[in-house]
């Protein structure tokens, strides 16, 4: 049995090792064009930072460990065809610049995702970032020691978290976010207190832009500044882009394999491919909601690490099946922490929902207590059925418990009435006697039952 | 309408809070034997801890409040008799030492639960306390400012949330456990890591004897130690018992009211006794586990609360069932938290389970990141059906996140391998890519399909 897979990161190099470890004997190989596999990309804002000083913290398993358990990783072997009726991949080895050929029994496409790069004058010049492998995590943190002013194109979890790691540089950051307000992805009045908090957390190093975006970035061979479409001009010395990003599926889709309507792979629930013997799994594969069963494309560690799993395990002849995604994440902004699971209700709505919702703001913990602080959590029920469709917290308080409390509703049908009856735990260090989230769940139930 | 409350610390003052909202013309009277009402009682162990200094910041509504909102509160009067055919109460003013008759429409029976008092010689003396109300909890704070040697008896909930509360405070501790280990709530694995975090937290000020019980308080006047079983002698100006508390039932029972198997009052999912227009809520009465529909006591102030305010709707005339309850519950010893939902393994298996179980300890967070610690969870499943039945966590680390992620799918019907496929957010600064729960989840879901 040999079995191929594109990609290492996250889903491909979990895949590797579930697989060797169901199936000892089969060879094993990972391509990848990068230059290091098997490692925490959710973890580079947080050394970009200087939350620890050594990259090799984010290394899951080297290569070295991987050869050793038997299995061959290919770096700076980039896949650049694959044929599917003849079971052959093509690979282009990037170090010696020459090209062959690689038959599989079954292949794995765990290309991930990549950021979305502006078509604008400039993109290319020195000193403009994108975070998405380690290597750009090592360049990004050297550069940073070294600058002064900088500009982040896009809001969203990676911009956020580079700008806490550029401000806790004391690098001066204007962020320029074309949406209303920042982390657009969450429901309006959530980002605006997102926007809010970030605005006045540290204004002497922050400012941001909204309703404008990038046309030009200026500079000789090196970044100087940022022109925008409303006729700003911003210095300086460091841009990254953050603008979002889109499944890399150019190899899957020459081949003949689908696309859903997300622009990801489409695979059933066993990872499987429309062709026989490739799977799919990671960024670039799409999934369902596990709520609606509705096609969803959540480009998450937590996801690719899931799949990746499923996918050696359908491969190597088992069976099962994936659950299906939540889209649930969290991230912060110093103290704020912002997370979420299921819908927002602008994206249940724009997919047909007829939702009905509550916002509520309340104590984390006792009131009394010394470090109380705030949550604000948002939930989101559909009209008709009562079932719980989504959850949005952020606060300088415990939001991520209460999003994962709901995200196990989720996961099975649950009404608004059933939430309010779940028993939470309560200690006045810990919660309030009634916890936000019942609170939340029962104002909604009597908002459903009008 | 007059609706008569006999309680009114958490259920009652929450009954009577919500039945005025729903009837604003009801007439609504509070008899306790107390001297307050509507206070956080799980809060003491902090005000005694010295946590914050005012304990007026427990007090949830005042008396005073209570009057402006049109309910009648009456401290120090001790309800000492129910005569339900006759839709009477019979009230004994402790203040002017007279008794008098009330009548009822409704009544709502919300005593709560008492300390198990054990019986033995120098119970009586100075210095002995226990912790109940929050009569209790000033008196204690102030000896406890000038006490140098204590001895707590029991090491629940509140036996643990007082030691550190001792500790914190200098007071050398000897904590006497009748069983092998303290936290005997949790199954044996998980109590033996409790105790050993606490006998190592700050060893200079803790000393835990187990398998031995007292049975002599001494002193002449005051306390001046305590005598033990196994012929210890341990000093100590103060002692303080936590032995378990008992519901206070005495009243309902003498009044023909029926009590359920647990020992606390029975209800049906209304609140109702077996007697017409009786309700009871709060610590005195019995519930209902969630997954199994078993008879549950779980005398804790988050279900009071909730107990409270069905009971309220159901006495005002509209219809609400109590979903049940799962003995969700925290608590933490300095950094240490301690939580748990649903059946403990024990526990299971004494209520007749064929149980399978795992336990694993994990970080808590991405390893790189500088504050992650550790957390040991434990879940448990019935071997025939893979339902989830319960869960325990504990550890420095975010261990009631995870119980109360497992507690909301508790409410439904989960198996392992559901809760498995569960999506939990990631990011590095809060859980690991696949988060400990998870991680749980499979291993138990494997064994299961062995």
């Amino acid at each position: 049995m040999k079995i191929v897979i594109i990609g290492g990161v996250a889903g491909g190099a979990k895949a590797a090792a579930k697989s060797k470890r169901l199936l000892p004997d089969a060879q094993i190989d990972v391509y990848t064009q990068d230059t290091h596999v098997s490692y925490s990309a959710c973890g580079l804002p947080y050394y970009v930072q200087g939350n620890f000083e050594d990259y090799h913290n984010l290394i899951i398993r080297t290569p070295e460990k991987f050869q050793k358990d038997g299995i061959d990783i290919h770096l700076q072997n980039r896949v650049t065809k694959i044929i599917p009726e003849q079971n052959k991949i093509i690979v282009h080895d990037l170090i010696n610049d020459i090209e062959f050929e690689v038959e599989y029994d079954k292949l794995l496409i765990s290309t991930g995702a990549t950021p979305v790069m502006p078509d604008i004058k400039g993109i290319h010049l020195k000193n403009v970032f994108k975070l998405r492998t380690l290597e750009d995590g090592i360049t990004l943190r050297e550069k940073l020691r070294n600058s002064k002013k900088a500009v982040i194109i896009g809001g969203g979890y990676i911009g956020l978290e580079l700008l806490e790691a550029f401000v806790a540089n004391k690098v001066y950051t204007t962020m320029i976010e074309r949406s209303e307000y920042i982390m657009p992805i969450l429901d309006d009045e959530l980002s605006e207190l997102v926007q809010d908090f970030v605005v006045n957390m540290y204004p002497e190093y922050t400012s941001v832009i909204n309703k404008d975006s990038v046309v030009e970035i200026v500079g000789e061979d090196t970044v100087r500044g940022v022109r925008t479409e409303n006729g700003e001009y911003i210095e300086a010395d460091l841009v990254l882009i953050s603008a979002g990003v889109r499944p890399v599926v150019d190899i899957a889709e020459d081949a003949g394999i689908l696309l859903g309507k997300t622009g990801a792979i489409k695979v059933n629930s066993r990872m499987q491919t429309n062709i026989k013997n490739i799977y799919a799994c990671g960024d670039c594969c799409e999934n369902v909601y596990s709520m609606t069963g509705t096609p969803a494309w959540i480009p998450l560690g937590s996801n690719a690490n899931k799949e990746g799993r499923c996918a050696a395990i359908n491969i190597c002849g088992e069976v099962e099946d994936f659950e299906g995604v939540l889209g649930s994440a969290v991230t912060k902004y110093f103290g704020l922490t912002i997370s979420m699971t299921g819908f927002t209700e602008k994206f249940a709505k724009k997919n047909g929902y007829d939702t009905v919702s509550v916002m509520i703001t309340k104590r984390d913990k006792a009131g009394y207590m010394p470090d109380v602080e705030n949550v604000t959590l948002k939930i989101v029920a559909d009209r008709r059925t009562h079932q719980i469709l989504g959850g949005q917290a952020i606060g300088c308080g415990d939001a991520d418990k209460r999003i994962n409390t709901l995200s196990t509703a989720l996961i099975k049908y649950t009404t608004a009435e059933e939430l309010a009856g779940a028993d939470i735990t309560y200690a006045p260090p810990f919660s309030t006697s009634i916890d936000p989230l019942i609170s939340a769940a029962r104002l909604l139930d009597e908002k459903l039952k009008k």
